[in-house]
């Protein structure tokens, strides 16, 4: 008898460090993948990433969530336009910080995790190359953790799996190339919706990223 | 000098255990309310209710978050038409509750409160005459509270306040009376959205509330 494979949620903002970990949950899980619009910038972007990336891997399941709220929230310039996307390197928490954003992530895929009995939730959070963003640390994923097993049903087990958490954007390209994660269905620029800016903080530490791993990144940018 | 006071978001389902939590709430803090609508059965009841009470309290700031996602994720019957709400005590967790709602809640209600500057987040759950839900008990707000200071910003201090965590139902209609919450314009029927069923767990303990305090509940009902 052939066992199925668990199932296990993948948080797919389409960017790179979550088609990363798509790559990495595809070989023990079968996926379901889980994306959410919320008013940012380059949703539209995400969203034709989304469809792209779910043709190549083939999840079991898709859901989209649409947390329209967050964009009348504001508070970060990733959904207010009038604020600028910084271009260089900012002091503290960076004005992109959206505020919670992965505790509401988190939070939808525990209900979905709930409903469809998947036992993992991935998320491509990183505090080494990182943002600077709290809700990316290991204390905030391990403090989540621990809420999500209080707050479901006592016969249900979801643990969070953070498997970029340490790895340096670097280590991130090389793994993704060595499972064959195709970068180039995947979106990063905070900024734009057709040729990725290059010089926010995510274009940044993608370029970052791929030149010090020797290889070229095979997205179109405005200037580099 | 007049000090103006704190400001604390009280999520009001519109429910009696949320009114009475804003009367508390009300003073000793600005009130900032917010209400979620998310597919709910009586979604347009609850939000009639909302606006009423948003006269009644004139709280600073109000705001109406829409989660469809969590109709389209499904799971329970308060959300999903085809099951029927139940009208006799359930074994277990019950058919109405919403996988991880109140995390859904408090993670939108902790962004909300990083942008507007609330230092509390008050929530009328209730682990004495409750209704069984994993995410109305202590150690799923213990928990929550310490994930929601791991994920904000490290400048940023929120608490949730459970004022009725340990109060009996009679107990809440006897504050409620002697705060002047208007149980009038308050709404916990799960099935109707014109006149209280009265058979719903939700109509059950309510008027079996304000039968142990001695009070009528000013609320129409179809059947008692």
């Amino acid at each position: 008898m052939v066992m199925s494979k668990p199932l296990a949620i993948v948080l797919l903002s389409s960017g790179m460090d979550s088609a990363v970990c798509a790559s990495l949950a595809s070989k023990h899980y079968n996926l379901a993948f889980l994306h959410i619009q919320y008013g940012q910038r380059t949703a539209q972007k995400e969203l034709e990433c989304f469809y792209k990336l779910s043709e190549f891997f083939k999840p079991t399941k898709i859901f989209i969530a649409e947390a329209p709220f967050l964009k009348r929230i504001g508070g970060s310039s990733l959904l207010v336009e009038t604020l600028p996307i910084p271009e260089e390197e900012e002091e503290g928490i960076p004005s992109t910080y959206v505020p919670f954003r992965n505790g509401i992530f988190l939070s939808i895929a525990t209900a979905w995790a709930e409903v469809i009995g998947a036992e993992k939730i991935f998320i491509g959070v990183n505090q080494i190359d990182f943002s600077g963003y709290p809700d990316c640390r290991e204390e905030f994923i391990k403090a989540f953790n621990q809420a999500i097993l209080q707050g479901i049903k006592p016969e249900t087990n979801i643990q969070i799996e953070v498997p970029l958490l340490y790895l340096s954007k670097r280590e991130i390209v090389e793994l993704g190339l060595k499972l064959d994660t195709p970068f180039e269905l995947t979106w990063s620029c905070y900024k734009n919706n057709e040729i990725a800016c290059g010089k926010c903080s995510s274009c940044r530490l993608r370029l970052k990223a791929f030149r010090e791993a020797g290889v070229k990144d095979p997205l179109p940018y405005i200037e580099v």
